[in-house]
């Protein structure tokens, strides 16, 4: 197994101008894994209650995802609820049921120690380091992070950033975490922070990545029915770490191509999320459709 | 000459976070002008006061803008002032005294009507279609329209959509002409009232072309210092007008490749516009300068 993710795994209720659904499987753990296994072999750390069945086991079985970290715990799984509007630019939180996810301590089975490649989910700091400090020399960190963390929990955010070496978040994060609006000196900012590379998840308008005097920008496909913005951006995170942790090679710096193709499928897989609510699109994928919507990005994007 | 445009020729007053200009020349068809003179000859149609002097003059002979069509008549030449939020991203109007502009009835110097490329540039749908109506057969005919006529000259504004093959505008304006907040559906309801081809522009998220089944988007080049972004846009038409007045060939549909690069070279135009106050940066430029960074957009975006 290549790649080890930690982060929630949740039932989400959202409403969005498409429709409505009440309880449905989701969790930034969830959608990161599905959304990397069709690239790599991924472990999934992360806590369910009593509630969460055989069939919700079944979205991380299906995709092959190694579910020894998920700890079943008594009580009830993480419940989120969330209403859109109808331009899709604005969430509302409606409700937040922590449940058996605030007492969430990630505890790494001892075979997990040595998986390559990392990604520290949006879970508190304080946690994303604790996981951290239980790995054997993984080859790449990266990581997520949010405004309650960003707001709250600043000295142990920083603490992770020293960890990691790419982070991965979105652009009002990137302005809140540097204090700048501009986003090429936001970037500079966040970079001395610790993480050599950082990637900013900029949702219809695209994502861009930093890396020493590099930026590699891409727009996001246009697209004509979007239902459901939920996990779009876990879905990036998925699809860019999954890549390169199947391409990457071990103590050999990411060559720059390499990455470029990382933030394209990240975008891919971003794209196909929303296409339905939750994870119905993102699970039932082939690899055929996905290297199709890739060259789908070349033909939007090219020009010589 | 192979390229007229009509529209505001202006003084304008600015604050930015960078700092503020109380008087310089500005407007819609100077900012054109300027852009497209490094591609293509063009001819500027519009109207000044008796304000205008030689020194403003200078801003079009400098760049071998032909001004015969420049009407001078008594009075003071359109005055507009702004000012910026922190951001950029909000432009707060100061004044608006249209003075001379108010009464301007386009009138084309005889051998202008055979020009082959129109540009109307954003003025009274009305006399858009008026100086339309004064061309000879032109092989291309493209323009660009803001909310004030969206909303109050709606009839007329279809007119002249029925009119021209290209429409250059903005995101917020092509949402409220359409009526649709997703950009692909308002793509569609646009080229449905004429215009073949529609550039959005989308500020620093970039530009995005569409023309029949064929998208092509791009982002902006992440610039760290903006000093003003006023003829942001206007630019952006002028390198994307100026480009294809020299490229295409009359009778010939635009080669896709061809609308693309013109897509480039207009958000090159753009970029450097915003590197100063006014047409400071955009009046200095050489044409190394304007490919070199055509270059760079090339490398911003390019995986393989």
């Amino acid at each position: 197994m290549r790649l080890l993710v930690v982060g929630s795994v949740a039932f989400d209720a959202v409403r969005t101008p498409r429709g409505a659904v009440d309880r449905m499987i989701g969790g930034s753990a969830t959608y990161f894994s599905v959304a990397a296994s069709y690239f790599t072999q991924v472990r999934v750390v992360g806590v369910v209650g009593d509630d969460f069945e055989d069939e919700h086991h079944q979205v991380f079985i299906e995709r092959g995802v190694c579910t020894e970290g998920l700890e079943r715990v008594p009580g009830k799984t993480f419940f989120w609820s969330g209403e859109y509007s109808a331009d899709l630019n604005n969430r509302t939180t409606l409700v937040t049921d922590l449940n058996v996810f605030a007492s969430f301590e990630p505890k790494l089975p001892p075979h997990y120690r040595q998986t390559p490649y990392l990604f520290l989910g949006n879970i508190d700091p304080e946690l994303q380091s604790h996981v951290h400090s239980q790995m054997d020399a993984p080859h790449l960190v990266a990581g997520d992070t949010m405004n309650l963390w960003i707001e709250s929990r600043r000295p142990q955010l920083e603490e992770t950033l020293r960890r990691i070496g790419m982070l991965i978040i979105n652009d009002s994060e990137a302005r809140m975490l540097s204090g700048e609006h501009n986003l090429v000196k936001a970037a500079r900012a966040i970079r001395a922070m610790g993480p050599e590379t950082l990637v900013i998840k900029r949702g219809d308008n695209g994502a861009t990545l930093f890396r020493n005097g590099e930026i590699f920008s891409i727009p996001a496909l246009p697209l004509e029915d979007v239902f459901d913005p939920t996990g779009a951006g876990d879905s990036f995170a998925g699809g860019f770490m999954g890549y390169l942790a199947a391409h990457l090679v071990p103590g050999i710096t990411p060559a720059p191509d390499v990455l470029r193709r990382a933030v394209i499928y990240g975008s891919v897989m971003g794209s196909f999320a929303v296409e339905h609510f939750g994870l119905a699109r993102l699970r039932k994928l082939s690899r055929p459709e996905i290297d199709e919507r890739y060259d789908e990005f070349r033909r939007l994007t090219r020009f010589d």
